[in-house]
């Protein structure tokens, strides 16, 4: 299937305990498309600016990720900077430029607009309106968010979940959007907002997915080198929809599968700066690392009930 | 295999977003022998006062725990109050009363001393060293601490980590004990101390067990009612050495399918206050749930990789 994905592309300039990258190559659209490049062909649509390397845009493309919607425009490439504490769970925005992203308004070209699966990365709610008006007939729409909107944007928040069939979010945001602190009353009140398909990402807990009635935890891989969460969301989300592009029908077991794969590609994300770690995986790797997930929660059935 | 706990016998007073309890049963014995008591016979040795209810006393009797280490002495017994916010992972204690469990000196009946595997509950790491003393060749030592240990009685609780084989303790707990925030180096840490096994106890993220070089990573089922947490991890700890007491052979898989068990009884203890929903449980409620665990976590092998 088909793949779209809409995000921000960007400078990230990231400190952890572990050390510091300066003006790294990161943004949603780059994460989510190089993971999700592992699996299917992805379709990008996002904006750069004048600053941004050529050579990035060619790594795009030698991963096979279709640019024609990455469009670069007069003035400077979005920027981030933030750190994270010893837990790793929680970045600190320092700065945020919005430069050419402050403009961007999606504009697929003719060749996307018959996206099968189309993910709407964490930008704003219209924008994600924008996207969904110019897709002619998507299989999936997965959407992601954060507070910022949550906060800020929630009428037109609530208007996309009303399209979308997933959403993929944080725990913190998802008991903030439903209002309510148990995480299952937390997901059934968003499933009743729109999304038939809700997918919690809990960083080194793992992440849960809500499909209709059914309810599946995955399990995150203890790592012992975790460097730098930036970008494990949407490396997660890109894992995620990559499988499910290369999967032949949509069902509860490839969503179970697809959950874990994103899993996966996260635990690559975090071992290194920006996107180091994805760069240069061998489909090798991936599978190697899903067997070590398969390992990691196995249990056999029980010996005895007295 | 025989199984022993020392611990304390008390009255909580809990409140938590739900509800409120007042002087309800408790203590880490309590909740652990009862747990236990579903898979295996326990011998318990604990102190009451003159106020701790016969019928308490009965209902453990009735539940086949051998009683003949609990002893009543003059005085009132041990009293907690504490309280939880939504978020239901952290207890804030607000008054503690010793009472008789401030004299306590445990003192295992002959009966007791050939015990099989000993689980020495969260008390003074100087009292745990006494139980050890008067035990014989036991299997398997496990234990559980707390910050107020870690900060208190280093040294101390160090001499019994180099006597235990298993620690069962709390992630935040873990982390300060090792002095590292990463999960997996402190793990390796503490194993560094004495204890070949390590259960971390994450709450509703389930737990991790470090048994020598193996990881394994128990899912906590997502419950829609969670009304006090009091008690789980030491009827976590009674599932856990219950289940493994019940087993011929103590091995990987039956650690693992141990972690599980732990982690399905705490999902009973959660949903109710106090002992409540631990009373009067049916062995087929609990192969029930075990499979639910088993549905939660299942995952089929990848089906391509392009």
């Amino acid at each position: 299937m088909s793949l779209l994905v809409v995000g921000s592309v960007a400078f990230d300039s990231v400190e952890t305990p572990f050390g510091k990258a300066e003006e790294a190559i990161g943004g949603s659209a780059m994460f989510f498309s190089t993971s999700a490049s592992y699996f299917t062909k992805v379709q990008l649509v996002a904006v750069i600016g004048e600053d941004f390397p050529q050579e990035e845009v060619d790594f795009l493309c030698s991963r096979d990720i279709d640019c024609e919607g990455l469009h670069r425009v007069s003035g400077k490439t979005f920027r981030w900077e933030g750190k994270y504490g010893f837990d790793l769970n929680e970045a600190i925005t320092l700065d945020t430029q919005l430069n050419v992203f402050g403009d961007f308004h999606p504009e697929l070209p003719q060749s996307y607009r018959d996206a099968e699966i189309v993910f709407l990365a964490n930008i704003d709610p219209d924008l994600q309106m924008e996207v969904l008006e110019q897709v002619k007939n998507p299989r999936l729409v997965v959407a992601d968010t954060m507070n910022f909107w949550i906060d800020g944007k929630l009428d037109a928040l609530e208007r996309v979940l009303s399209r979308v069939d997933m959403l993929v979010i944080n725990e913190g945001e998802a008991r903030k959007l439903a209002g309510e602190a148990n995480m299952v009353k937390a997901a059934r009140a968003i499933q009743a907002k729109g999304p038939k398909h809700l997918v919690i990402k809990r960083g080194e807990y793992g992440a849960l997915l809500f499909s209709g009635d059914d309810v599946f935890f995955a399990p995150a891989y203890p790592l012992e080198s975790v460097f730098d969460p930036t970008g494990a969301g949407d490396t997660f989300a890109g894992g995620l929809l990559g499988y499910l592009a290369s999967c032949e029908t949509i069902d509860t077991a490839a969503l179970r599968q697809a959950t874990v794969v994103g899993c996966v590609m996260a635990s690559f994300c975090v071992e290194d700066f920006s996107l180091n770690a994805l760069r240069k995986l061998e489909p090798g790797a991936i599978a190697e690392r899903f067997k070590l997930f398969e390992k990691l929660v196995n249990f056999g059935p029980l010996q005895s009930l007295d």
